[in-house]
């Protein structure tokens, strides 16, 4: 009996994610009724390429066999398992423990011997057959030798032919379950979201990519623009997300399109193609790539509107519905209609959009609110993307609830935006990060963000900087992917519109000028720091491997990460922030696989002090 | 989207198991992108039978919605899921958000008329249709007068319209997933074992007979009998497991088969056909069921051996294979050879030998050892039982790892005696009760047993009255399935043979005079109270509803279970019983469902207080 445990998403319905140069462990439990010994492989098949076999290796005293491999390609593929009995190793097993007990005899020998004989007939050819005949001769002459021990001893020539049962012997066979290799960036990153339309003097795309170098010199590797396309007029907010705005406001940049195009044009105020296609470039001079907003939806001015009324979702009255989550009414958006009867020409076309800008060089996106559009649409919209160019990348911005979340995951995304946002108590964080790794990791990649253009969250309103702090240290630290909202992150900005989670003053309805801004706090610095740790440790590169430590201070977080070639970081976090704390930390040595009496040697990445 | 979530084993590979008279709650995850209301239901479809359809609840606040069902038939069942888009609930839902955000105007009220009328057209016939079409009427008619709120209000209209739904429109299906119901045995019951040759004067079934009101009077259900069949000459075990054994002594009853029969015959000391057939009826009588054990393999007398030579194992020396786990040697038994040439008439012959119990009575197979077969073997053997006789029950004997354990009982086996007899700490039996609720409790009943012939374990050796009767306590009522090996455990013997687990002077191989040896104490008092307790309590006959609370003193055990029906008994056991504790219990009041605030009166069902 051989059974998938690990990594399968609903039994094998759906790909499990792995991400090219991360160390993938396959799990399975394989087992038989009685005593007799069994050999398991993990097989990895690609669609043009040979299938790769991996030996599995039992954890003692448990019917868990597991197998590690490194991805090193994009693309589709799949697992299964295969495991088969194995007469001689079950000789091998009774064989030594008769003899511990004293009761082996000479006709444990001729069983042996006979095993032996079988095998050999049955060994015919294949490539190294003569040699495995030859092996299986010599151990026989042991064994009719009567010479028991060194045969016995001989766990060497067990693993050979172990290796050939797989091969002539009938074998148990799993179902296989398919994966989804990504590339790296898919697996650790680091993102910088900034309004280039803040950037002086200007306010274009080409003022804005003057940002790219100090944006790079903190560390970061994924620079997330908002919508670059042209802005409605009809409904347009205000600063403040007034209802209406006064001449020269610019309105929000997810209220997409106007008379100068749609969702494959380029606001005019940023530049034009050329541009975009320029800041591309910049940014990949700068060791950056461009993660591009794309946001599925229209304001009354986009040009949908006239040429594809059926797109949209009529009212009795003949008036396009508007967005909304009542409260909140979005008067400048229409939302599409993907369910209505012209659902194939609205899917194409925003297909095309999105080959648009893969060809204008976006191979990262960040998808808004993809749980208001149907889970099939995005499954084909993926798929279709992948075929062409494997190597873009999905980053799923739903904020719902968690298993409307994990199906976006499922069909598809890259990368999820999470809770990390709102989970603020040690505790919290430590019931949030143990069921990302142990439930979801299969499937998900949360994507951690202390702020966002649309939430100042709880914890940072009125904070001072060091929760600001606390907050970066957590977030590129608990998670291998992670992002910021700046400057209004690194620059501490805590000030709230009202009382619900938007910003004064958010830059999602005016640019705001944070060059001359001289009231704000800055914490650049550590998120540099930070970002140079990611870099520098593969241990932080990776979620699967993040264990909680004890800490007889409940709110001090302590945590650590390992890489498969024995990277190890240790991290403590005062979670509150908010008055200095002490507590002694209960490493938990076995899940570190550490003899306690170790000698550990600490090195303090931040202060660059050495402990013992 | 509509995903099976509970009862489901291995994704729908293996039935789940329900039981007679036992609420089952089915559980789904049901979503939608977007705001769209739903509806869910759950179907459960019979061979010969209408299918149920059960409307589901959503849970306050997420997307698991569930419905319960209480099985009243055994035999095979099959369950899934629908779920459907609801257009007017989604109208009804974004109405009352809209009128709360004061924004509700006249093209709401004649989107929600739209959608009345649109139904009423497709509603033409079903057998509440006209009655639909009338109720649509008058909606429509109070939308057009404006009259929104009492529309809104009206709640069981969105009822009636949901159910409608399921039928008229396009609607996600699941596949369905396999359920095997058990008769209300299977799900609750108390067992008592002994041996029958143990019972003077003549140590024969009808002797036995006269020790059945005693069993029945300490209020057990099940009264199981170690193998009945003749036992074999050569290579009898003596006394104390010694290698050979004197004339006289009677010899292991688990090595079947000698002059006088094999496994479908009665042992000439024991009686005959008849007299086993008696003992059921008396112990029917009684109000106990016979369990007896099926333990497939021959002692080397049984006329198999002579019959059949191709059903067993051959050494290289053409003896046949004793049984043995090194150190432990059973030279007294042969295994049986399932994978051999000759299979077919082997499986053919066991089940003809399980098929003649149940002829004379039988319903219940305590199966010995069932992980040395193959589990295709145990799977095809109840599949043949049960589609003749759908009420017989078997609990699996098998103490090993937990994936074999667990296999066992997916294919099929009805109970699976656990680990509870080694797990001996508060924290052990909170963390293996805790997990056979949560993952395997779908497809695995444990039975609880502190004791059986083969396992005085480390806690019961030497241990005084107080450790039986805290195991008593702890077995009867953390599983809805528990027995005991007697009288040795109610008469609390506790002196071991050696180092290991074996009883001194273990009635395996000798009979005991239980009746004249005063050397003993004696719980049956207690043991009679336990199983009254479990008889009035439905809450402690189910293992779904166990809750752990927390008391300071860790020693102590604090838990509770609860029927659907309101029945709350709260357990209190210090789990070391090697002194005299003291703890301030926390109960968990959002898991019980209670408010903290509450007055609970509480009735010592033990010592016949009342407690406020």
């Amino acid at each position: 009996m051989v059974d998938l445990v690990h990594p399968l998403v609903d039994a094998g319905a759906f790909p499990a994610k792995l991400t090219v140069g991360e160390p993938a462990r396959f799990e399975v439990d394989a087992y038989t009724a009685g005593s007799d010994a069994i050999g398991v492989q993990i097989e990895i098949s690609f669609d043009q390429q040979d299938a790769i076999v991996l030996p599995a290796q039992r954890r003692f005293d448990d019917d868990r066999w597991s197998a590690t491999w490194i991805p090193a390609q994009v693309g589709p593929a799949a697992w299964r398992a295969r495991a088969w009995l194995d007469p001689w190793q079950t000789w091998r097993n009774l064989s030594s423990r008769r003899r511990h007990a004293g009761v082996l005899d000479h006709i444990d020998i001729a069983d042996g011997a006979e095993i032996c004989r079988e095998i050999r007939r049955r060994v015919r050819n294949g490539p190294h057959a003569s040699e495995l005949r030859a092996q299986l001769s010599r151990i026989h002459g042991l064994l009719l030798l009567g010479d028991v021990d060194d045969v016995l001893a001989d766990g060497q020539f067990g693993e050979q032919l172990s290796g050939w049962f797989s091969t002539i012997r009938q074998a148990s066979l799993t179902t296989s379950a398919p994966l989804w290799i990504a590339r790296e960036r898919a697996g650790h990153s680091s993102w910088y979201e900034f309004f280039p339309r803040s950037v002086g003097p200007g306010g274009s795309l080409m003022d804005a990519a003057r940002e790219l170098p100090r944006i790079a010199e903190m560390g970061f590797d994924v620079v997330y623009l908002p919508p670059v396309s042209p802005i409605g007029f009809t409904g347009r907010k205000g600063a403040n997300n007034a209802l209406t705005s006064a001449p020269g406001e610019p309105g929000s940049p997810w209220a997409i399109g106007g008379d100068t195009g749609g969702h494959d044009a380029v606001h005019p105020d940023l530049g034009d193609v050329h541009d975009f296609v320029e800041f591309v470039n910049r940014a990949e001079e700068a060791g950056l790539e461009v993660a591009l907003d794309l946001a599925f939806q229209c304001s009354p001015d986009h040009p949908w509107i006239q040429q594809h009324p059926e797109w949209f979702m009529a009212r009795a009255d003949g008036s396009f519905r508007t967005a909304e989550n009542p409260p909140k009414i979005y008067e400048d958006i229409h939302p599409l209609r993907f369910d209505g009867p012209a659902w194939q020409e609205l899917w194409r076309a925003l297909l095309d959009v999105t080959l648009t800008w893969v060809e204008r060089g976006v191979r990262i996106f960040r998808i808004d609110n993809p749980h208001t559009k149907p889970f099939d649409f995005w499954e084909w919209l993926i798929a279709e993307v992948r075929q062409r160019h494997p190597d873009v990348i999905f980053l799923s911005e739903a904020f719902t609830r968690p298993r409307v979340m994990e199906r976006l995951a499922k069909v598809g995304f890259d990368q999820s935006y999470g809770y990390f946002t709102w989970r603020r108590s040690a505790n919290e964080l430590r019931a949030y990060f143990t069921d990302v790794r142990d439930r979801t990791s299969d499937f998900m990649r949360v994507n951690a963000w202390p702020n966002t253009p649309d939430i100042l969250s709880e914890q940072l309103r009125h904070a001072p900087r060091r929760v600001f702090e606390a907050r970066a240290v957590l977030a590129a630290t608990l998670s291998a992917n992670w992002g910021i909202y700046g400057p209004a992150f690194e620059r501490c900005d805590n000030r709230p519109s009202g009382s619900g989670e938007e910003y004064l003053d958010s830059e999602k309805y005016q640019a705001r000028n944070w060059g001359d801004d001289v009231r704000h706090d800055d914490i650049s610095e550590l998120v540099e720091r930070l970002n140079t740790i990611r870099r520098d440790h593969r241990a932080l590169q990776n979620d699967a491997s993040l264990i909680f430590h004890h800490c007889d201070d409940d709110n001090i977080l302590c945590y650590s990460k390992q890489s498969i070639d024995g990277d190890l970081v240790l991290m403590v976090v005062n979670a509150e922030a908010d008055q200095i704390r002490w507590g002694e930390i209960h490493l938990d040595y076995r899940a570190l696989g550490i003899r306690p009496e170790a000698d550990l040697e600490l090195y303090d990445e931040l202060s660059g002090e050495t402990f013992r």
